[in-house]
């Protein structure tokens, strides 16, 4: 069995942070940057955390990622913004969005930042959670590279455009919704493929739009499913649900949408007829003593949580999940052992220390493959 | 095959009205209810329209449905507000809500306005789709009687707790999402009884948390299954949304959520220890001119609704739908050949006819049921 590094998680940061630096982020931007990326890999969704930071320097490389945003408010009302990311760093810009989020919402309750000009934010729950120290509802949504096929389509018109919503409680943990609007991120594609393990039917099709269990059909021209898997399940439900995404991510403050959101990988070219700028995305901020005293409300959903975390299960020994916890878990467990990286990143995170002179970090611990990946 | 009679809609709308007046709603409110109402059976959701009406009227006669209510402002902020609805029609509590949140988006850019203490609203997209006129996105969302268990759990602790959302286009029709957040609405699998036929797998489980195909199971203590269906094709998502749903619309106003949600037929009564006032919603409205020019936004949407239309289908026989298309398709030929009922429910409205000395209305024509249920 393979074994696998682990690294601390804060080393790690600072060895990411001076990367965005070398590519001529301010430090204030590179920190918040690096903050986001490990954020991912803290919450257990490998595939947006540093395993992606050579796919940022990739873009950065073909001038399609500035290092250096003059991130602008292009139009506003109270509750309101629409701003221009500068074809920053999502990952920057929409931490700034959000922040203005919360800064409208103070004034008149709620606050909504919808972003064109942008790049891929990482997890939408790095953003959607930066509200709840404030006792504000976050909201935090992205369009993303078209990947996912509608009911009946065999195109790929949609990203798996995520939605996060994280939600304060009292004395309990938040609820963090953080949810693609596909069956599975396809992350989890991936995994299987480095297994040559087949896949569940319902998680993606085939060129010709049938049915399939080989994890690497999205190489072959297939699409991921939305959230249902088929009709029968209700598939256009999760079609509904990437389509919300898209339009408040992209029509609504003018990036591109559907076919046209230019490709993460730097190797596949944006679409030559944009119909807008850069990927969108859409966040926001409800205070929650604008409905009612958030006292009153975090007690309200510590009974929430309590009741939903104590039903029956059906098999005795699962127990009933709020959404957030398992990634909370695994958080904790990152913070204290480590965060496992496989050879192929540390292999990336190593050329990347050599093209830009950064020493890189050493490992705390090894693991064996099986113990990592789920 | 059982024959069916079609009905005028204005005349069943007419006679709703009526009805809503004899158990002593005012014209005006009357008339909203009605309306809301028939909405539901016009889209072709005819488990929500003039087939619940008896059960209104039975809540009524228990007096947990209040035909003057006094709905109040309870607070407010510049984009936010939490109405209490007195007790009253869902129909009428949420069209005002809608309306009020349309206020707050015209002075803010968005308007946000969560509801207690109300009943049953109908149909989602009958008051989403009321912002389609001024260029607002509206969204609507309600919790509703428990009926739904979480991934892993045996209890019912969610409603079908649907979202919509009505998007305005340009030449082209508006989008509207109306979903409940399990893989099917309840009245497929009524449909289903009715017809004495399986139901496939995924779509509710038994009492003891087991998968069945038998419809009549949530008579028997079975439960409905989050928009996923089961663990591996993505439930805990399903479950995240009706999550979202339950708390935007009771947690924060300040109704019963959870299993606390009060049982919409009447022979049931509402649990003894309620958690807050009646059932809750959440409405919403978003000026689109509060991010970009309505006009631009609503030509990139039009380009939106095209390009997914035209995208390649994998039956050449089958259409790429866009949300709100198929409902749109059976109201436009309701409106032209009628409303078809059951036998039931035209026995139902005569003993109404009856009970409150309304005449009843002629049938337009006769159809089968084939033709009927989908």
């Amino acid at each position: 069995m393979e074994s696998i590094e682990r690294y601390s998680h804060n080393e790690l940061e600072n060895f990411t942070k001076k990367v965005f630096e070398a590519i001529g982020c301010n430090k204030e931007e590179a920190s918040t940057a690096a903050h986001v990326l490990i954020q991912a890999d803290l919450r257990g969704v490998d595939s947006h955390g540093v395993a992606r930071l050579s796919g940022y320097i990739r873009l950065w490389k073909k001038n399609r990622i500035n290092p250096k945003p003059n991130i602008q408010i292009v139009h506003e009302t109270p509750s309101t913004a629409v701003i221009d990311g500068d074809e920053g760093l999502g990952l920057v810009v929409a931490q700034y969005a959000i922040k203005l989020a919360q800064e409208k919402a103070k004034m008149a309750g709620t606050g909504w930042v919808a972003v064109r000009n942008s790049n891929h934010y990482g997890i939408a729950a790095a953003h959607s959670m930066l509200t709840l120290e404030n006792d504000m509802i976050g909201f935090s949504m992205t369009n993303a590279s078209p990947l996912v096929s509608p009911t009946f389509a065999k195109a790929r018109l949609l990203g798996t455009n995520p939605i996060s919503v994280a939600i304060p409680a009292g004395k309990e943990k938040p609820v963090v919704i953080d949810m693609a609007t596909t069956t599975v991120a396809n992350g989890k594609l991936e995994v299987l493929q480095r297994k040559n393990a087949e896949m569940p039917e319902g998680w993606a099709q085939t060129q010709e739009g049938e049915t399939t269990t080989d994890p690497s059909v999205l190489k072959k021209g297939g699409a991921m499913l939305p959230l249902g898997g088929d009709r029968v399940h209700g598939s256009h439900k999760g079609y509904c649900l990437g389509a919300l995404v898209d339009i408040l991510s992209a029509v609504l403050p003018g990036a591109n949408y559907g076919p046209w959101v230019p490709p993460f990988v730097a190797f596949l070219n944006p679409p030559e007829d944009p119909v807008g700028k850069g990927i969108g995305h859409f966040l926001g901020a409800m205070r929650i003593d604008a409905f009612q005293p958030a006292e009153d409300f975090k007690c309200h959903m510590d009974n929430w949580i309590k009741t939903f975390k104590s039903a029956e299960a059906i098999d005795p020994k699962q127990k009933i999940l709020v959404p957030g916890e398992p990634e909370r878990e695994i958080e904790k467990e990152r913070q204290k052992k480590g965060i496992p990286l496989l050879p192929a990143v540390v292999t990336d995170l190593l050329q990347m220390a050599e093209e830009f002179d950064i020493k890189f970090i050493q490992p705390i611990s090894k693991v064996t493959t099986a113990t990592v990946e789920k």
